[in-house]
Parts: C-alpha cells; sequence; structure tokens
C-alpha cells in the first residue's frame, strides 16, 4: 500500500482570505487510485518551515504532494525552498526560459523568469511542449495553489503514481443514535478484518441522522461488512432505522 | 504576539468523503483576535498519531486547537489521545454523566457515557450548565468536528483566548500581470516593516486579473503600504490597472 501527504503553502490559507481548495480533491483522487492519503500540513510562505516539513514528509511517504507559492512574486518561495530541501541549487531551465520569453515578448520581467528556475536533477512531467510542466523532485510533486489548475495539473501527475490497489467504499444512511450503536459498530469493524467503519452523525434536517461508512480494498469484505451492519442494526433498533444503502462499486481495475 | 496551531482529526477528510469546514473559519477569528494562526496538520483517526502531533504543537504555539473524533462512537479517539499525551489517565465527570443519563434515560450507554469521559486536570469551558463544556487541557482546546457545532463551541473558547494586538488587512483588486509587479510588490513589503503583502492571481472571468493583499497589526501602516503599492502600480501600468480597493478597518478595540 503506497501512503502520501500534503503539503499546504499559504499565507491567505492561514489568515482566512482563501478557503483551502485542494486537499478534497485530492483525497478522492488518491482514495480511487488506492494510495492511502495520511497527513496534510498546512504551513504559511516561510522557506526554511517549508524545506523542514517536506523532508519530514519525503523520507514517511511514498508521495509528497505541495500546493501554492509557485507564481513569479515574492511571496512564492515553494521551489526554493524546495530545492534547499533536498540540498541542491536551482537553475534556470533553458527551454521553460524561452517559452516564457516567446509568451511574455518585451513584458517579460526576472519574475517571470523565475518561474523557470528549477532544483537540480529534478524532473518536469508534460505531455507535451505545450503544457506548463509539474515539477518532481524525488517524491515530491510541486503542484499550483489554484484549484482550477491544480486539477488540471494532477492529470500530468496521475500517471506517475503507483497505484497498487483501489480503494472501495460503502455507506449505510440510518436513522439512530451513535451512543446507541456505538457497540455494534465496533463489533463489525473487529469482524471484518481490512474494514474501516466510520460513523458521521448529522445534526441538520437531512433524512438521517448518521452516516456509516465501510472502506476497504476488497469489494466482497466491505459489502459484507455493511450487510453485516444493516442487519444488527435492524435486529437492535428495527427495519425503520435503515433510510438507504450506498453498495461498494467494484474497484475500476 | 500569541501563535496558534490546529490539528484536524479525520479519516472522513483524508478519504475524500467530507470536505474539512473549520479551518477557515478559524482562520477568520484568529485572525480578527490579532493571534497568528501558523500551521493546520490533518491527521487520521489514530490515538498515537493525534498524541505525537498534539505534544509537539502544544510546546511550540501558545494554543491549539483540535477539531474532530470527540462522539461516542469506536472512531472518536482524540479524548483518550490527549490524555495520552499529557500523560494523564481518563476520569468520567459526575456531573457530565449524570446529565448523560438525564437526557438518554434507559437508552443511556456506555458508548454515550464515554463522552463524560475527560483528562485529569482537564478545565470544561462553559456558560453555564446548559452549555455541553469544551475540553481544555493545557493549552489545547478540543473542539468537535461537525462544523456548526465547532461555531457555536468556538464562542465558549474566544473569552479565554488572549488577544494582544487586532490584525487589519486591506487589498488592491487590480488588472496587471504578476510577473510584471513582482518587483514592486516586493519593493513595497521591504519598505513598510510590519506589513505583509500576498499576491493572488485569478485565471477566470473575475473583474480583476490580482488581488494584493495587505496584512499587519497597524491600520495606519496598512493603508500606507497599500496606497504606495496603488500609486507604484499607477506610475507603471497606468490608473487603469487598479478596479477597486478594499480600505482596512481600524481594528475593534
Amino acid at each position: 500500500m503506497r501512503r502520501a501527504a500534503a503539503l499546504v503553502i499559504g499565507n491567505e490559507i492561514l489568515t482566512g482570505k482563501v478557503v483551502e481548495g485542494n486537499v478534497a480533491f485530492l483525497a478522492k483522487e488518491l482514495f480511487a487510485l488506492g494510495i492511502r492519503f495520511e497527513r496534510v500540513i498546512i504551513c504559511p510562505d516561510v522557506p526554511e518551515e517549508i524545506a523542514r516539513d517536506v523532508n519530514e514528509l519525503r523520507v514517511t511517504y511514498d508521495y509528497v504532494f505541495t500546493s501554492g507559492g509557485v507564481g513569479p512574486t515574492h511571496d512564492d518561495v515553494t521551489v526554493p525552498a524546495i530545492a534547499s530541501a533536498f540540498g541542491v541549487a536551482l537553475a534556470r531551465d533553458e527551454a521553460l526560459s524561452l517559452r516564457i520569453r516567446a509568451h511574455f515578448g518585451e513584458r517579460t520581467t526576472e519574475g517571470h523568469l523565475r518561474m523557470a528556475d528549477m532544483p537540480l536533477g529534478a524532473t518536469l512531467l508534460a505531455r507535451d511542449t505545450s503544457d506548463w510542466p509539474v515539477l518532481q523532485v524525488g517524491n515530491v510533486f510541486v503542484m499550483p495553489g489554484v484549484p482550477d489548475i491544480f486539477r488540471r495539473k494532477f492529470a500530468l501527475v496521475r500517471p506517475h503514481l503507483e497505484a497498487r490497489a483501489s480503494f472501495v467504499s460503502g455507506a449505510i444512511f440510518a436513522w439512530a443514535d451513535e451512543g446507541e450503536i456505538a457497540s455494534t459498530l465496533e463489533q463489525v469493524e473487529l469482524a471484518h478484518e481490512g474494514v474501516l467503519v466510520g460513523s458521521y452523525p448529522r445534526f441538520d434536517d437531512a433524512d438521517h441522522s448518521v452516516k456509516l461508512t465501510f472502506d476497504g480494498s476488497s469489494a466482497p469484505r466491505v459489502l459484507n461488512a455493511l450487510l453485516a451492519c444493516k442487519q444488527a442494526l435492524i435486529a437492535k433498533l428495527g427495519e425503520a432505522s435503515i433510510v438507504r444503502l450506498d453498495l461498494p462499486d467494484e474497484p475500476a481495475s
């Protein structure tokens, strides 16, 4: 099982100006790929902190995604921080530099050209020369912070991730009090190895008061756990406690 | 200047089932209080990881907020993890236990009663006995994950936070290329100590292509930096580059 972490870089998120918009997308993508997403850190635009976090994450996780801080302005410090984390120098990529000059013409500034500065030994991921590439340094993928662009760039990264097993997920939407069913859920989880049971209460006017989730890498096991839980809830609280089911799909292969 | 961090606990966020909903709120509240929010960690429902993160954060930051994992089910492991981080035992609070029994009557389960288990030496924050309290252990505030309840409970915590100085923020919405104005922004930041300049490009059909933000604890300084930047942009790109301004308010006292 591959494991992943993300480092989200941005004062704008920590000061409440911008709502973080990439973690949920990344979580869904990694779940579908069967890669366990285990940690997210949000840190300010401080190069030393970014470098320290990158170094901690990259030795523990198979894949690290950074988000943000890759533009041309003074608060875009991610790329130099990553070079420093890996102990390598930055060098201006000639091909990217030419593309920037071609695009901005005589309006080209040093700020623009800084976007062509890459850590020595880095890999640039792109389908062809029309893509602005994603920078990969070791197991670290350097992604932009703007959500639309993050999503587009993730398509360049996806083929480079090793997806060994896919996760599947099922859910029971029920009308029950969490405290009342706590022991049932625990027993179902204990009886179904490899299935993680989650319980999420609602306090609004939804048609259910709790959503129970069943995650695992084997679709039949997830289905078994879900159905066993359904039976146990009916035995305890009656048929009416079950509002509806989301059965797990077979994993895409 | 007080510094804060948050630990968001929840497999549901890391597997993409639920979009994290408390960080943006907390960021705005802390900004308004003049408390610097410097770090967020999102971790799974694993007691050892929670305990380790709490211990790392509580020695570095003045305030630590945890979010999630405080219900009655097997995946709610935050409170025991925090007790273990502080090296103290859990003990059942008699008053809370009585309130739970009064509420659930003969349907009361051990799951319900577990919600009355508190680390020894903890403080319970509440206005009166009708509030379910927020658990405080040292400088750690243990908040629920459900966003509506997080917001309500934050009102109980706010009076206990020491707000030494309030931050103010201003913004210029401009029509400009980030690379072209990068050196201007850097000069403005260098010339206005205590003011942090941020630059956030837009790639959609907004009426501006970049939002420039000016944050600091002195309203006059923030205003000065903002106006100096406006003048520099006009000198460089003309009046038309300035779409509109958000001038900083005086901080609430």
